[in-house]
């Protein structure tokens, strides 16, 4: 591994482990055992370090949700979309547990984080609609864009939330938890199907 | 206004507008035009700010919550109720604009915010029960569940989100619009009688 990419490797783990707020240039430098010059050579400071990242966050998240919006998916489809979603959020997941102190340091990261919540939004709205036709549910547009906000809304915070209440989980276990938690926010809007589709999900959330 | 009082309140302006990681126990002398000197005479440091501060948000908003289970509430009071749960949320509104690094730093504020927590989910269980049994509807012990903290999370990132999606927006609006949001997530579970709860949450949105 390159340098430059051992940095990136490196504080990417370190942000998610202590907060991105408790680590420093010094402390990534120490923990490669690199000289801060070193360092300094590749990244002018951990500014250029965070948007190094999130650059890698927003093309992957980007790419992924674009591709999403193809075709018409089965239920284990959008289990699977979701569930490479969730492990995407999880691997930068240090961006979502102190968002606002983030965009607040960063204004170039809060400017793309803002556009990519809303193609987040736009494209859960269109997957909200796929899965709700091909159950045969007929749903006005207003509750749908409530129940793909409520999603996107509910992934941001995900991981946040559970540290909280479940700070003993391990992060696999949380990423499956979440897959079925927002699967399970679609189940009220399907009316007759309802059991049929949550017993689906229940068996994706045991198979996994 | 005691010079006590006035650093609790100067302070918690100062979280909530800069966010808690940007302001030092000079900063807050420096907006009183008080001494550092001054100030520790009645603080001995910031910690000691925000675990008073948190000790009165968690008096108010406990005895708010027990105070709610004591009987079977119609709609409106439940609008009543999530609405005067926002407003506190709101006042002390920065300890969930940065919850996971506020817990990291102060241990003994942690705990108790998760302790809050479950008396929280506890609570808005209780009356999501009350709500539905009262319009009627049979919904199992595990919906409710699954609504109960699906609101309670909601309710816990709804600034921080709506920073991010809406960052012009007023405060006060926000507090509407999120009792609105949260009276909302109830409905696809009351079935037939939907639209008529629907009717009743839009307009009194529409009257505050």
């Amino acid at each position: 591994m390159k340098t430059r990419d051992r940095i990136l490797f490196t504080s990417l783990l370190l942000f998610n482990q202590e907060g991105e707020q408790n680590i420093t240039t010094v402390d990534i430098a120490n923990e490669m055992d690199i000289s801060p010059g070193n360092l300094y050579y590749h990244f002018k400071g951990k500014e250029s370090i965070i948007e190094t990242l999130y650059t890698d966050y927003d093309k992957q998240l980007t790419l992924l949700l674009n591709q999403s919006m193809e075709n018409t998916l089965s239920v284990e489809d959008h289990w699977l979309f979701i569930y490479v979603l969730f492990e995407e959020i999880y691997k930068f997941r240090f961006f979502y547990l102190n968002v606002a102190d983030i965009m607040f340091k960063y204004p170039d990261v809060e400017r793309r984080f803002r556009r990519l919540l809303l193609l987040k939004i736009k494209t859960i709205e269109a997957l909200c609609k796929s899965l709700l036709e091909r159950l045969e549910v007929e749903v006005d547009e207003g509750d749908i864009r409530f129940l793909a906000e409520n999603i996107v809304q509910s992934m941001m915070y995900w991981f946040a939330y559970q540290q909280l209440v479940r700070p003993q989980e391990k992060g696999e276990d949380l990423v499956h938890l979440g897959v079925y938690h927002i699967l399970s926010l679609a189940a009220p809007y399907i009316g007759i199907n309802q059991d049929q589709y949550l017993a689906i999900i229940k068996k994706l959330y045991k198979k996994t």
